[in-house]
């Protein structure tokens, strides 16, 4: 769910080798600082930018120009959002404790969170991080199923930690693959292995070899964990049926199925839970990134019943998880999502972002595809005669994009996906710019 | 670090057995609702405490009756304390955003932390929870070592996610332990098994088979981890030697040696670092809980050689961790402790309390003995004619003590260590009012 992937680390290696940037003294003077004390030190672009300030859509640099950014996920109700702000500073001027006191914040989030999802769905763990948050999701599955292994997409990624990171398969190199790990390939009807009207049940068949595969190695199957927007893919949009057909193999394997909503939740697809495309109900769902417009803030939500039976075997306490300032900052965040009706905001500027970036097709016959929902639209730029992927000309897109005053991304399993995926109170005119914008950053690279 | 044993779980489940509180109706409802709703509910006390504001070392409850905190640690450097709440909101209104932007506050608190730090202790990752600190730390030891195995405390705990789960053997039933981790006897000199004047080199003997059971096993030794006040053991003061001796034992054999500073870090002890009182220095140091006085923030200091060979063969990337909010905040907590000068504070307060503490002895017999550093300090309760651990009494004093107006922990591997670490800013009159009342409740329970 973060964008590892977004620039090649040769891009991002600061701390290495700062002889590639010809940012001005100040801005390299921060960057050496910054090689010194910091310890994972990737930055976005050849030139990194210095953002010092930033409101709604907009971002600004430290020269005070502006920025519209297309690209980052976690302000989702806007940057410096002052409902959110005022949310965090009210409560943490007055009390930020733990979850073993009593306390109305966290039971109210709570109470509106489940509300948003699917009956059954109604037991919630606050944490800190998507990664925390898939950590848990596999404790549960671990402790009710008995198994150890996950069914995981091949390039997916879930989180940084130890088990999470082997669940990631994007950073694994193939020989160093965990044995509780299997992968299966993500439902890309452009570019995959299949790509007919039978997509849907070839792809969804990949699962039980794969819990075969879990099983000869002694590991059995735990869960099948996914996110359901394919970020690190690029954004793709599984094709009908494939979900439904996908749960129902991994449950009469005895597997849980785990919907990792850190990047589709709270809105981007144009529905509060991406999952809701795909007529499915997880049994786990998890999220992170979006919930607290930048304050850490993640979770989990899964029933009653598995919630019990984990709990029955274990102790799980989280520090931070849950304390009253982030539950304020989080019911701020639902609250703005309801009453600025931002589901339909960005079904409708999703739908005329997607015709409009289609649209370049024409004039751009570089575009190969362009696939996702909502306020996520990946563009697959392709060789226009062989159609093989262009990742030569699409990791030069960021930076004219940044040069042009455009924040945008770079991603998928060949490098030549761009993404777009702004906060949701983008709008129309912001589509707009965003896409005269990559127009003529394309002529002028091709 | 966090305080899972703190309370017997049959204390703490609340959602399971709501007969057994006594709250009002107000109280009774919130239970019921959080019951419903929240996935992990222990709670302490018998009664639920429900607390709606805190000043200071002052909590409040919903009837506006003031509890003097004698037990977080979170809020080191007091609870709703202005400078930290004035620099979260300032940033807050004006950015927060990721790390792969350039920003001044991210580098400048990284500078400011790794001059607390011995030299070569340069380079800073910052994530969200203890968990997730302790986590990376594990990464890098894999990573560097080739191996997968750690040595940890009987006893410990270290976080919850599933490899630091396996390590906290607090947590870990007996025939529930993973092959990569083996756990040696934490050095107890009031009631392990080496008590001597030799004790020092007995316990720190014991890594040598720890390391040989993780080679037999085909795990290797990866790292040595430990808390160094031994939170979950009730606070520990682990003789001279100790340290020196295990670190040499561990760096013979290839292994890191990380230092879980996530209790004792940050002027808890009275010096800034817990492992200073050793005469050690750690490969990797791990913080968390007070880093950001209840801001989700947390991280790892280690060297350029550790970390320059984590990143050339791993990708990591934490979307919240090291946010601007995340890093002011962190800033604001550091200039509390320097300007208030609290390690002096502490290590003068906590002098003054622990004399104070191990005066009751004479008048309640069935005070064991009184250990800890600083404004750490456990209070092991015992049968007066054996000796042996008195659980019995231990669990009812947190409840004594909170019906006298002030909270306080109960922990230790057997249950009977009274547990006081309130915030920093805790002075001599809070600690004659924590004594007093201590003194009364002991006389009315026994």
């Amino acid at each position: 769910m973060t964008e590892a992937s977004t620039r090649p680390a040769s891009l991002g290696a600061a701390h290495t080798d700062l002889s590639a940037y010809d940012a001005d003294t100040t801005e390299r003077a921060l960057i050496e600082r910054r090689a010194r004390h910091l310890g994972v030190g990737l930055l976005f672009y050849h030139d990194p930018i210095h953002l010092v300030r930033a409101d709604g859509v907009w971002m600004y640099d430290a020269d005070d120009r502006a920025y519209l950014d297309c690209y980052n996920n976690v302000p989702s109700v806007g940057h410096s959002n002052r409902r959110v702000v005022d949310a965090m500073v009210t409560q943490a001027a007055i009390l930020n404790t733990h979850t073993r006191y009593l306390h109305e914040e966290v039971v109210a989030y709570a109470e509106e969170l489940t509300a948003t999802l699917p009956d059954g769905l109604d037991r919630v763990v606050f944490v800190n991080s998507g990664t925390e948050a898939n950590e848990l999701a596999m404790r549960i599955a671990r402790t009710v199923t008995g198994k150890r292994g996950a069914v995981v997409m091949e390039n997916g990624y879930h989180g940084n930690s130890n088990l999470i990171a082997d669940l990631s398969l994007m950073g694994v190199a193939p020989d160093a693959r965990a044995p509780h790990v299997a992968g299966v390939e993500p439902p890309d009807i452009h570019a995959g292995p299949f790509t007919g009207d039978d997509a849907a049940e070839r792809y969804a068949a990949l699962i039980d070899p794969a819990i075969a595969e879990l099983d000869d190695r002694g590991e059995g199957l735990a869960a099948f964990i996914c996110d359901g927007i394919f970020d690190s893919q690029g954004g793709l949009e599984a094709p009908a049926g494939y979900f439904p057909d996908v749960y129902t193999r991994v449950r009469a394997a005895g597997g849980l199925c785990i919907a990792d909503e850190v990047q589709p939740g709270f809105a981007r697809t144009g529905l509060m839970w991406g999952f809701s495309h795909e007529g499915v109900v997880p049994d786990i769902v998890t999220f992170g990134k979006p919930a607290g417009n930048g304050y850490p803030l993640a979770g989990l939500v899964t029933t009653d019943e598995l919630m019990n039976a984990f709990t029955s075997r274990n102790i799980y306490f989280n520090t931070f998880g849950g304390n009253p300032v982030a539950a304020a900052v989080g019911r701020a965040v639902l609250d703005e999502i309801v009453d600025r009706d931002l589901c339909a905001h960005v079904a409708e500027t999703g739908a005329y972002l997607r015709a409009a970036l289609e649209g370049l097709h024409a004039s751009h016959p570089e575009i190969g595809n362009v696939r996702g929902r909502g306020l996520y639209q990946g563009i697959a730029l392709v060789d226009p005669t062989t159609g093989d992927p262009n990742p030569g000309l699409a990791r030069l897109v960021p930076d004219a994009m940044r040069d042009a005053g455009a924040l945008m991304g770079m991603t998928g399993r060949h490098g030549n996906v761009l993404k777009v995926r702004p906060p949701l109170v983008f709008d129309r005119a912001n589509a707009d710019q965003l896409v005269a914008t990559l127009d003529r950053a394309l002529t002028d690279l091709t």
